[in-house]
This record gives C-alpha cells, sequence and structure tokens, in this order.
C-alpha cells in the first residue's frame, strides 16, 4: 500500500540522507494517520565530537515533520560495554550526555516540547526487563550475539555480550516506530529483527545515518590526538586551530572525509530547516568570485568541476561550526551543574 | 585458632563425609560462638531420584547440630539452563521440588522450623540483583565462566554464561556461613571464590557431597531409562523391580557403586540421628549367620573380606528405601496441591 501526498512528505522528511534498513512500522503508522515517534541512542562512554550533529540534525529533521522523539541514554549498556569505568562515573557520564544532547538540540532549533529522555536504567531493573532478558538469553545463540559486531566479536569479558539483549529491548522498552544509528548499528539491527520475534516482539524500523570519520584517520598519533576530532566545547580558537591543521588541498583528504558530510548532512539541512537564519552557504570560487549555494549537490559539482576549492571553502565551514557551538558553549558556562558533572564524569 | 570441643563437634557434623572445600566462614561463626546457618541449592528441571537423599541427610545432619538451612530453589537458573521450557512450566516444576523436598526432609526427621525455602526468582529481578548481576559480569571474563564445568562450556545458547554468575550471587542473597552442594559444583565454587571478591563480595565456605550415579551407568538403553533409577514418588514394586534388575553380583558393579553410598551417606548417617527407629542395619552373611552393623565401615570391612555378600545386603536395601519413601508417597497422596503441580510441570 502506498503513502499519500502528505504521509509521503513525513516519510522523506524522516528517511532524507539515511540508509532505510527498514520501514514497516513508519508506514504503518502513517498509513493510520498517526504520529510517527521514535528514538536515537548512544551510551555515555567519552565525550561526544562534534560527529553527533547528523544524528542531532536527522532529529531537527524528525521533530520539524512531527514526529516526538526519544534519547534513549544506554547507562546500563555503558557500564557493560567494559570500559573500566564504575557506576557512579556512569551516571555522571550520563549527566552531562543529557545536558549535552539537550543543548545541542536547542542550539539547532529543536521543538523541546516533542523530545523525551530515557535513561535505560530506569528500566534495566524491573521485573519485566529482567524477564524478557532471560528470555532474549534464552532465545539466542552465542553466535548470533558475536555478529553484531567487533566490540562484542573481539570482547574478552562476560558484559560486552549483553549488550545486543540490551540495544534489542530497547525497542520494546521505548518503542515508537523507528530507531536511529550510525552505520555502524546494522549488525545490531539485524540481531533485534531476528531474536525479537522470537520471543513475541516486533523490532521496530531501523534506520542508519552516515557516520562522519575523525580529522587525521589513518595517520592519528598520540600527540595528535587532542587535535583529531572537534569536541562541543571547544573553543572558538581550537575549532580553527584543529581544522587549519587538516590538509585542505586533496580532494579524497581530510577535507573530503569530514568537512562533506558535514556539509550534506549538518549544515545543508540546518539551513532547510532554517535553523541557522540563513538559507544559503556563500563561498569563494577558485576564480576569486563568490557564489551562493542552496543546496549541497550544487556545491560538490562546483568542486568536481573545479570551480570551487576546499580551501576557500574553509573559512564558511569554520563558521559555520563555531556558529552551531556557540549557544552550546554559553549554555555550559552558566549551568554549574553540568559543569560539576563533567568534572565528575572526566576527572582523568 | 582452633575450635573448642564443642565448637568442633557442630563443625565435625556439618562437615562429615563432604568435600570440604573452604571453611573459613563456618569456623569463624564458630570461633564468635554463633549459630552457623548455610544453603543447599538445585535448579527445578527433571523429576528428582533418591541421589538426593545425600544432600537432604546433610542437611539432617546439620539442623541437628543447630544449624538453619536454607533450601535454593534456583528458577531462573533452571529457565536460563535452556532446556526449551517456558517460565510457566518452571515455575510448576518450583512447586514440584517445594513440595517434594519438604516432604523428603519431614520423612528423615528434620525439624522444619530450621528450614527456609528461597525461590530464586523473588530475588534475582530486583534492583541489587541486577546491579550485581552487571558488576559480575564486568569483572568475569568469558574464558573464566566457560571454566565452571561441561554444560556451560559446550553450551552454544547465551543463557547458560548466565548461570555461574546466578549461582555465586546466591551466596550473597542467601548467604549464611556455608553453600552445600554436588562435587560437580568445584567449578561453580572456584568461579565463585575468584569473582566475588572482585565486586566486594566474600564467598561463603564450599562444601561438597558425594554424587551418587544412576543403576546402569555404562550399559544405559532408552529402553531401560525408567529403570536407571529409583525416584522419590516410586512405589514399593516399582523400587523392588528397579532395584532386583541391577547386578548384586560384582564387586565393582552396579551396587557396588549405587547401594554403597546410600549406606554410607544415607543410611548409616540416618540409623545414627535417630531418624529410622533403628541404631543399625542387619544383615545377612555368606555363611548363613546374621550381623547387625552399627558402622558402615565395619559393613565394607566385611564385604572386602567377603563375609558379606551384596546378594544378602539387597532385602536390608531395599527395605530401607522403602522405608524412607514410605512417608514421602503417602503425603503426595493426599496433597492434591503437589499433584497438580506435578501435573502441569510433567505434562509430556
Amino acid at each position: 500500500m502506498g503513502l499519500d501526498t502528505t504521509a509521503q512528505k513525513v516519510f522523506d522528511a524522516i528517511t532524507a540522507r539515511l540508509q532505510v534498513v527498514s520501514d514497516e512500522r513508519i508506514k504503518r503508522k502513517l498509513q493510520e494517520g498517526g504520529k510517527v515517534s521514535g528514538y536515537w541512542g548512544t551510551a555515555p562512554t567519552g565525550r561526544p565530537h562534534v560527529g553527533y550533529m547528523v544524528p542531532m540534525v536527522k532529529i531537527a529533521e524528525c521533530v520539524a515533520a512531527g514526529c516526538e522523539v526519544s534519547i534513549y541514554l544506554g547507562d546500563s549498556y555503558a557500564y557493560l560495554v567494559n570500559y573500566d569505568v564504575s557506576q557512579k562515573i556512569v551516571a555522571y557520564r550520563t549527566q552531562y550526555y543529557r545536558f549535552l544532547i539537550a543543548a545541542i538540540l536547542r542550539a539547532i532549533g529543536v521543538d523541546m516540547s516533542k523530545i523525551t529522555f530515557v535513561v535505560e536504567s530506569t528500566y534495566t531493573s524491573t521485573p519485566p526487563f529482567c524477564n524478557d532478558q532471560a528470555r532474549m538469553l534464552v532465545h539466542s545463540s552465542q553466535e548470533e550475539i558475536k555478529m553484531v559486531g567487533l566490540e562484542v566479536t573481539t570482547a574478552h569479558m562476560m558484559s560486552p555480550l549483553l549488550c545486543p539483549v540490551y540495544q534489542a529491548l530497547s525497542e520494546v522498552y521505548i518503542g515508537g516506530e523507528f530507531q536511529l544509528g550510525g552505520e555502524d548499528q546494522l549488525g545490531m539491527y539485524a540481531y533485534a529483527d531476528k531474536v525479537l520475534p522470537r520471543v513475541g516482539y516486533e523490532p521496530v524500523s531501523h534506520l542508519a545515518n552516515v557516520i562522519i570519520p575523525g580529522l587525521h584517520k589513518g595517520k592519528m598519533s598520540s600527540s595528535a590526538l587532542g587535535a583529531t576530532k572537534i569536541e562541543w566545547l571547544d573553543s572558538p580558537d581550537t575549532v580553527k586551530k584543529n581544522l587549519e591543521g587538516i590538509s585542505w588541498a586533496e580532494l579524497d583528504g581530510p577535507a573530503a572525509r569530514f568537512v562533506l558530510p558535514m556539509l550534506q548532512h549538518c549544515l545543508f539541512p540546518l539551513y532547510h530547516l532554517g535553523a541557522l537564519g540563513s538559507e544559503k552557504i556563500t563561498a569563494q570560487l577558485v576564480d576569486g568570485s563568490t557564489k551562493d549555494y542552496t543546496t549541497y549537490e550544487e556545491l560538490e559539482r562546483d568542486l568536481q568541476a573545479g570551480h570551487l576549492g576546499f580551501e576557500t571553502l574553509q573559512p564558511t565551514f569554520i563558521a559555520f561550526i563555531n556558529q552551531v557551538l556557540s549557544p552550546i558553549r554559553a549554555e555550559y558556562a552558566t549551568n554549574q551543574e553540568w559543569k560539576l558533572a563533567e568534572k565528575l564524569a572526566y576527572s582523568d
């Protein structure tokens, strides 16, 4: 069955630029005329870098299209994944993530009345979850668990083996019509699709966004660690220094791998949402003139044709990053609770 | 530090005929002048056979020595161990085990005011347990889990991997000074000794009883399955038929492997506890005369010296088994709840 024009528009907004692994539940809800809701999850471990902007922008688009979106903070998962971090520290990291993600969503203009935060540990110790966990484990082979991804396959401790079960059950305990995750979640999605039905549950639809690489992938050195990513609370100077530190000359270099996806999946979509106070980006062409772009595709065409160079994009890109980061930094500066959470979460 | 005479007597009664893997907590309690308590656990799976008499008699000795003893019914464990049985059926099996074990303990004269039944699922879905389970998994390597025993090592499903954690945590959630288990639990004990301290818990003392083999070990055939063991609710005729069906002639045959340990670990100890209304067993010697035995050692000496033959022991042994089983059968016959639980638990 097809979707009517209005429903198709919502569906397109939800799924634009994503790998749509499955979409049955979204379409069914739209066909019934209901509001679609979904969730994006993260495990509170290290400090998030600006690569998280990709799902955040997608959440902004979903909310703009009328969805309600939950942010699943997988604290139980984070503890299991065995980063040698105590449950107490994980709790502080969860607070830190919550403050940060709320600040990002506000910074990109999301209607926060449509956002719900769900802390995983609020349900992982309840009898229904314990029961479902046991049922999932009884119906999962060790091989199926290990197939979800490298982190689980190579684990030598026990706890990471439970992570696929925790993530799959989030589909039951958070619910809605879809789960949004990075393309590294395809193994997790396949596991949920296979095992949830064995215990009587229907998986949600699975959507996957691209993952933004670090700035210096392939030539990372320990001394360069800090400069290999842009973090959300980096100062304008750090952002500028780290971005200027990468090679902007090569067509297949870090700029292409980091900057282009950020433009495609964040900057242009935010412009289109009206979240950045403009509808276009202005860049200098190689001939010295300037040109306004309203779509990413146009910009990419000019780059490939040689009209536009990465170097001339640099100031535009740095300004964009700092524009998004600016209100987040400001919120952090006045939020004592967030600062304290950060201190306790990342004291090392 | 040594124990005074009274304490040593209690210690000896608790540990007689057992492999004492560790005894620190028992001795510490006795030195402090406190009452020792402990537990014996079982997972409610198939119908128990009379081999369970060994730990039951040990529990009787512990209670007679002043201990309180808990019976740990591992229903969560039984479900995880993946016998393709639903949680509902496991619940009926748990009821069946509880009725049966209480009846056995009453049949051998145990003061039931000293016995507490603990159903595992009453605590496995609580936040403290969930928390401890996560901590144990974070601190257990997959290799350590698989070392506990064949059932876990060879499992291809996920759930049996949690069993060692469940059994180890029973030491925290049931507690007391000791855990009693069969000699097949040594791997479980070693795991608990290794991993509980990593999460801040002190393991209890570990005691292991011998395990009674089936009647026809080594020549089991599917048609002989029913005759390879004596079950608690077998009729006097079945007991007689199954016991007469084994070879009593060979010195190293089934009688030696099944009957002798039952005499050593059940019959004589029950006589000494005054639980069978006599202090001695009377057997016919090979020369046709009869002799009274008050200790197992004396009987074994006569067997080895050829004064006593297995055949002449047969009627004495069959009478003993039927004496113990008789009040259990009677209790079952009038307990409708128990009968219903059995029907629902073992309908296949």
